[in-house]
Formats: C-alpha cells, structure tokens, sequence
C-alpha cells in the first residue's frame, strides 16, 4: 500500500465518497413507462437505459441537452516497439483531423447531435516504454488523472468518452492482464491492424511489461501509472468526475474499459453510472465486458476508437429519451390498457 | 400449383424480374473505405452497409435523403379467440395514437429524421379466424399485396417496415409453423404481453390454424392468404416493390418478417436487399432470422412493433452513411497510412 503522502489517495478518498443512485427517480420512471402506450417493457433496454439515467441524474424526468463526446489522446514509448501498423506521428495527425472535422467521430457526432471535445495529453511528449520502467511518474499520473476530471467540467449532463493513441491497444492489454492474469496473448488483438509479426511482438511486449512490474501490481493505481499511459489516466479521471456529478457515462471500447477497469478494481460499484456503447472486435472485449458486468448496448464489429461506438450507442440513448418524454399515455390517446375490454 | 388464371402469377412473375445489386457500386464503396482516414474495415458493419447500400441503390455513392417509416395496420378474425393481452379495438386507438404524434414511432422518427406513413388496411373488416377458414380470398391477398406495392411509391430512397395489429404475432406463428415445420409452440411468443393461459390459447389456435389448412400449405403464397392477415400481405408487397425500384429496406421484428418469409420461401435472394433491424424479445424472432439468413443490427429486447426496431437501425444506417459521406481521406488530412513511416 502506497504511503500516507501519496498523490494517489485523494483519488481514493473521491472514490469512498462516490454518490448512489435515485432509486426513486428510477420509480417515478417506472411509473410513466406503465402508462405510456405501448405494452410495459416492450421497448426493452430503452425502457432500462431511462430509468438509469433517471437514477444517476438523481431526476425523476431525466433529460440531456448537452450530451459531450471527450476524446482522450496519448502517446506511448512502447509503439517504438512495432506493435502497430501505423507510426506514432499518426495520433498528432488524427487529432488535427479531427479538429478539421474529418474524422468518423465527427460525422457521428453531427449525426447525434453531440459535442465534440478533444484533448491533446502531452503529445510531444510520450510515456516511457512499459517494458523498461513505469510509464508515468506517480505525480504525472495524478496530475492526468486531475486533469481527465477536470476536462468534463462545464455543464454537460452525459458523457461518451473516447480515446485515440497509436500503440494504446497495447498498454490496454497489459493493464488487463495485470489485472485479470492470463496470458498475454489472451488479451493482445490486432489494433488498427497489425500483421502476424506485430501481433507477436505485440505479446511479448505485453508479456515483458507486465513481468518488469510484477511486484507492483496488487494496486490497481500503479498497475495504471506503470503500465498504462496518460489518456488512460484522464479517462479514469473523467469516469470519476462524472460520478462525483452524477453525469451519465457511455463507455467506448478496448482502450477506454482499460481505465474504466483500473477504477472498478478500486471499487466494484464504480461503474454504476456508465453504459457500455459496444462491444469492439478488439482483442478481448468481449470477456473485459464479462469482467466489468456491462451488457454492450451495439456489436457492429467496431475497432476504431475516437469514443466512435459510445457516440453511436448514443443514438439509441436519444431514441429512449425522445420516447419516455413525447410518448402520449394510454388517457391522453383514449387507448385501452391491458386486459379491458 | 394454382391454374395459370391466378391473381398470384402476376407476384410470381414480379419476382423472376428482380433486380440483383451492382457489384461495381459495392467496389467503388470499398475503394473509398481503403483511403478514409480510419484502418480498412475499423468500421465493421458501418462499412458493410454501405456497401449493401450502393449495392442496391445501384449508385457508387448512395444517398439517403427521403428515408421512411410505412407502418401497416390489419386487424384479425383471430384476435377474438384470447390470444393478446389487448381487445381488437386497441389497433383503431393505436394507429390515432400514431396520427397525433403519441406512439413510440413517432418520437424514434423525429430523433432520426425519418418521415412516417401509416397505412389503414380496412381495419374495420377484420379477417377471418384462420382455425375456421383462409383469411383472405385469393383475390384480396393479391389486391392488398398490390396495395403494399403502391404504398410505398414516391421517391424514397430507404424503407423501414412496420405493422400494427392486435393478433397479429398470433398470424406470424402460424405462418413460420407452416413455412418451417416444428411444434406451433416453438413458434409462439407473448406478444403484447398475454399470460399464460392466453399464451395456451394462442399455441391451441396456432396449432388448429395450421391443421385446418394443413392440405394447402406448399405454396408461400397460400400460406400469406391462409395464415396471414392484410399487413402481413402489404409488407410482403412493399418489401417486393423496394426491390424492384432499387431501395434498400430495414425489416423490424417479429410480425415483419413473417412477411419477409413468405417471399423468401418464394426465392431465396428475395430478401437481398434488406437489412435485420434487430433481434426482438418476441417468441422465436432469433431462429427466424437464422431462417432468413440475417444478422441483426440491433439486440436491445424490443418487443413493441410499429417499425421501432427498424427506426432505430436507422440511426446506425445514417452514421454509416455520414462516415463514408463526410470522412476525410488519408491524403486530404496529411495522415501517413498503414506502414508508412
């Protein structure tokens, strides 16, 4: 355990002091939806989702008006290890094209009606390479995990939170399998699309990493500051503040449940308030998910990053809003309930 | 086999003449997919559908400007036999719900900028109780087919179905009983929400349905008359005209695609140009669609109808859409490709 001074524990004493869900706004949900006409629970997870925003809202008539996408983006000593098929001067590239509008996850935002905003962690400035020292400092680590807090800040009411970062698949990976054990190669995927040698040397990067830390890695804390890298820090940071305001989250996919999982391990209910928009044909999604209880909302066959399925998922968030509130009841349209005549 | 004088020839010969998509246009989607600013194929079904849209628009860039939502609405002789948890009366309410604005379909529409027509198929002439006699006459089937047909006319460029009609998943069980073999148990769900005693009731007259007609059941187009009702007869038609005037379609639930069955048991590539919306919550919808050779877009419980499951596809059909469309190029973003430096 870290010692009395470390940064890393007012991030631990947030989490002692996380809110809990309405359950009576939940209820008052509940209620609406047993008169809205359509038969009860006939609109399956879009009935659920109204309730669970209702609840973290702490608002018996949830609403979003200002739902954000925040992207997240980083870069990583180990992509100088060839673990990815595109160079790391990539990430600067992608977010000036997402500043120009020319990503997927701008196009999906104007389709959704969601903001966009993008944040630049230190991109001339890569973590260490995981396999020879822990990527960031402890300091470095709070302080990026301060700053993902801070950068949701300003009125929104739900966040889809996004990631891009050439060779983050990889730190990904590594954080899983220091926390769920395994293989290395259990947990590798292709990424943006590595070929046969690169996913192997992909694996051994993974599996070196987590053997350089192994004696540091019962704290889910240093497990993130060791092996992962600075856009893991701030959306581990944005999930918390989020709690803290009860703000609604839509998790996107491999990278993103990366930190969503650091602050699990830390507290098994600290997902609570977070949505899983997909599940991405990364690596081991699909069992990450399993491991963090989330049910994913789509399964298109996603690996793009960007927070590209959460905006996507978000759709259908809208699409639930959009009918719990403009519904007319079974009084207000003269339609006759269950079992009358 | 009918005589040659049958009003069904005129469908049978309709459908020798369908259209079959553009593999050129498909191409001329995977070219562009190689040199958006995104790894080949990170978009998964995004990228797939885009393809299937050009495809069948037969258009190297398709468009969707004029998108629509047509729910048709029938009531059914066998709804006074118990089968749903609501009286008959319940279809007039409901499609007046969906006139002023109520339904669920109206406010997914209005989220997803789809248009909406709703289509009263003499709902005051229900049809007959399928355990005592066809549904339809020949002559009727083919009459509200071709309504279907010209239903949908007027420059839409995408089609959503919908239905509407107490009884009329109690119609669609029979119809893939008959189409598909099995125990009419294995085909009956809960609808609208019936108990269990109704639920009995509805696997008894399913099973008396189908033993009543059982000598006349080898032709899908006997079956539609026999078994189905005039929704199920106009989908079936609307689905076919999409076909012939190149517009891709998005079947909903489990009603739908009782219609999408009878014109695939007529010919297999029938079904080509559209689209699963989703997996519902109803009966046996997932063995249907395996049937049918689809995989859906969306598995979110719905069990509701009125083409919401297919309006919320929607939303991801127009992502894909806006990603192709508005995505920059590798070139135009200055961002290095795969494996270069």
């Amino acid at each position: 355990m870290p010692a009395s001074k470390s940064p890393f524990d007012s991030m631990r004493d947030l989490i002692a002091l996380m809110p809990q869900p309405s359950e009576a706004s939940r209820e008052a949900v509940r209620a609406r939806q047993a008169v809205l006409t359509k038969p009860l629970g006939s609109l399956g997870r879009l009935e659920e989702i109204v309730g669970f925003l209702a609840a973290w809202q702490g608002k018996a008539q949830p609403s979003i008006e200002r739902p954000l996408v925040a992207v997240f983006a980083a870069n990583h000593g180990i992509a100088e290890k060839g673990v990815s098929a595109y160079p790391a001067s990539v990430t600067r590239a992608m977010l000036d094209n997402f500043k120009t509008g020319g990503g997927a996850i701008n196009q999906i935002c104007a389709v959704h009606g969601l903001g966009l905003r993008i944040f630049d962690l230190a991109l001339d400035l890569p973590t260490r390479d995981i396999t020879k020292a822990p990527a960031l400092e402890e300091k470095e680590a709070a302080a990026t995990f301060a700053f993902g807090m801070e950068a949701i800040a300003g009125g929104i009411d739900l966040l889809c939170l996004g990631e891009m970062g050439i060779g983050n698949t990889t730190v990904a990976a590594a954080i899983y399998h220091a926390l769920y054990g395994g293989a290395a190669a259990d947990w590798a995927g292709r990424g943006t699309g590595v070929d046969d040698a690169g996913l192997a040397r992909k694996i051994a990067a993974i599996e070196l990493a987590v053997g350089q830390h192994r004696d540091h890695l019962s704290d889910p804390l240093e497990i993130m500051r060791r092996l992962g890298g600075r856009e893991i820090a701030a959306i581990a940071g944005a999930i918390l503040a989020a709690r803290m305001e009860r703000i609604p989250v839509i998790l996107d996919g491999y990278v993103v449940c990366a930190a969503a999982a650091i602050l699990r391990a830390l507290d098994e209910t600290a997902l609570d308030h977070c949505l899983a928009g997909h599940v991405s044909a990364e690596g081991a999604h699909k069992k990450v998910l399993q491991r963090l209880g989330k049910k994913p909302l789509l399964d298109l066959g996603l690996r793009l990053g960007e927070g590209s399925g959460a905006a996507l998922a978000f759709g259908i968030v809208k699409a639930a809003m959009a009918c719990h509130t403009g519904m007319a009841t079974f009084d207000e349209a003269k339609v006759a309930g269950k079992g009358e005549g």
